[in-house]
């Protein structure tokens, strides 16, 4: 295992003590590192909260911020935080107008915040997040798994809760965003949890994983290594009969790269995604391109479409300001 | 070799027709894709120009739009683009305030914007990017390499032009950030060129190459893996050897992955850079963490420090609208 770390037991604390020096003028981080939280927060606004297991970054820590979550509760790499954060989170952001939990669907982040909400005693307060459509049931979840989709219902939401919008309009929101946003992902290679200190799954030099979830899970099949156009029109081909959308449909476009492939590649990628969608009568009026939803250096890529409306595009385009996605501000 | 390509001759113009997909409100690709530029010039404003070899991305192309670069001329990977480039990109991007190349020092780089000045009859107009200091002279160079610094180079110059600097006065800009930023990278992988289809050289499963160059050229030295503080350690300390800063100084600090890094170990690297150089009395008043300057897949960072005052500070935040750093617009 090679990694720019100091201890397998300390790398989570590290790399948030060096979010918090790089990004000091937008988040801290809590004592005990339980979770992160906008430096500064806006009285009245419903406070937006997610978490999940490390591994993944910059979610979710790297949402923190203006326009998109207040905190973030960071569980050790791909482990489940546990409601103790939750409650911290929600009794460190909440400013009055009540606290909406933002949750990927997997079955520890699920109960845990469950537990969360239910002590809060506000159970229905969540947006559940299952917008990969590899698989419907997986490893570690009942139901499909949540990826790369959440970047867009955290940043819908987040520029919603901005304008101050209420509670139950913005978990209206959330669960409109889901429902209209798929995913699906391709693996190249696999990953290691430094913990493991060894890969989680293993691929054969030409073999690649069709559908493979953001920890490794195995997704539709096992495959051999085929060409970019080849590997975009399955993934986009699956987005797309999972949306079921209307010729001349706008979308978003997210082209997710999992940690390991070069910018290049991703570039590739976004170029005969966008001649499917564009096949599909699907315009593209928004594009994402970069490492948002990782899986630690794991080589491949998802490929995200969300369907849009001018609100919907005026949400996504509203200022945001956080680490890993920032503009108008 | 696993990557998502259609084929090793068609990658470069497959990731620029994405490029230009997901960015066209910024950039254009140039017929023949030799080369990006903005969409949008602004009269009388000094062009900029820079580029070199791909599988550095989001150099050069992702720093081309308002803030940073007017045009950015690809090479294939980790090849020199050609002077005819340089002149095509010059006579497109000229609106009459001369051009000024920005050129990482490398002899095939270096060899072919001279050609491209000498034919426009400005011979002078180039700043040499060398803020490399692991070695003196190295596979490719006489002299210092160019490499994650050229990020600051590029957008300290990018924001003066847009103020209306003269070429004369941005060229002497130029020549001072670079003169005050220095950067030293290891690499924990190889990486992989397209073309070759094998990896460029071969690390050890216990060995890092200390000083890598962005092309895997060599280093300082092969060592064993360490941890990350001793890393951070040497790789500060010969940054500010060389830069030798008055206790005090304030610096931008880039930590910059080489594409193959979890952001999660770029953070464990901020934390510990940031406490080496509060150690020595450096206070990191910016701070850009992520992949800028890559060499395709390969595991590693760079640490670049860059001495900045209150006018350079007001130069890196004023607004900037790239595909790669965004902000202010």
């Amino acid at each position: 295992m090679k990694k720019l770390i100091n201890d397998v037991d300390t790398v989570l604390t590290d790399a948030l003590d060096g979010l918090a020096q790089a990004h000091a003028d937008i988040l801290t981080v809590a004592p005990a590192h339980r979770f992160v939280r906008r430096r500064t927060l806006t009285p009245g606004k419903v406070a937006l909260i997610s978490g999940g297991g490390s591994g993944h970054e910059p979610l979710h820590a790297g949402f923190v911020g203006h326009g998109m979550l207040d905190a973030a509760c960071p569980g050790q790499v791909f482990t489940s935080p546990t409601p103790d954060q939750m409650l911290a989170a929600a009794e460190s952001v909440d400013t009055g107008a009540g606290v909406l939990f933002l949750v990927k669907n997997y079955a520890g982040d699920t109960m845990n915040f469950q537990m969360a909400a239910d002590l809060l005693d506000r159970p229905n307060d969540t947006v559940l997040i299952n917008d990969d459509v590899a698989v419907e049931n997986s490893t570690y979840t009942v139901g499909r798994r949540g990826v790369a989709g959440t970047v867009i219902v955290e940043r819908m939401v987040g520029a919603a809760a901005e304008r101050g919008l209420s509670l139950a309009a913005l978990k209206t929101l959330g669960d409109a965003v889901t429902q209209r946003t798929a995913s699906m992902g391709v693996a190249l290679t696999s990953c290691t949890v430094p913990a493991a200190g060894s890969p989680t799954f293993t691929l054969a030099d030409h073999e690649m994983e069709m559908g493979v979830g953001i920890h490794g899970e195995p997704g539709r099949r096992r495959v051999p290594l085929a060409a970019a156009r080849d590997i975009a029109a399955e993934l986009t081909g699956s987005v797309l009969s999972s949306l079921q959308l209307a010729r001349g449909q706008e979308v978003i476009l997210l082209v997710n790269g999992f940690g390991g492939t070069p910018l290049m590649e991703l570039y590739v990628m976004v170029n005969e995604a966008t001649t499917r969608l564009a096949g599909a009568g699907i315009t593209v009026v928004r594009h994402l391109t970069g490492n948002y939803v990782t899986s630690l250096e794991m080589a491949g890529c998802s490929i995200t479409v969300s369907a849009v409306d001018a609100d919907a595009i005026a949400l996504w385009d509203a200022p945001v300001h956080t680490a890993a996605l920032r503009w108008g501000m």
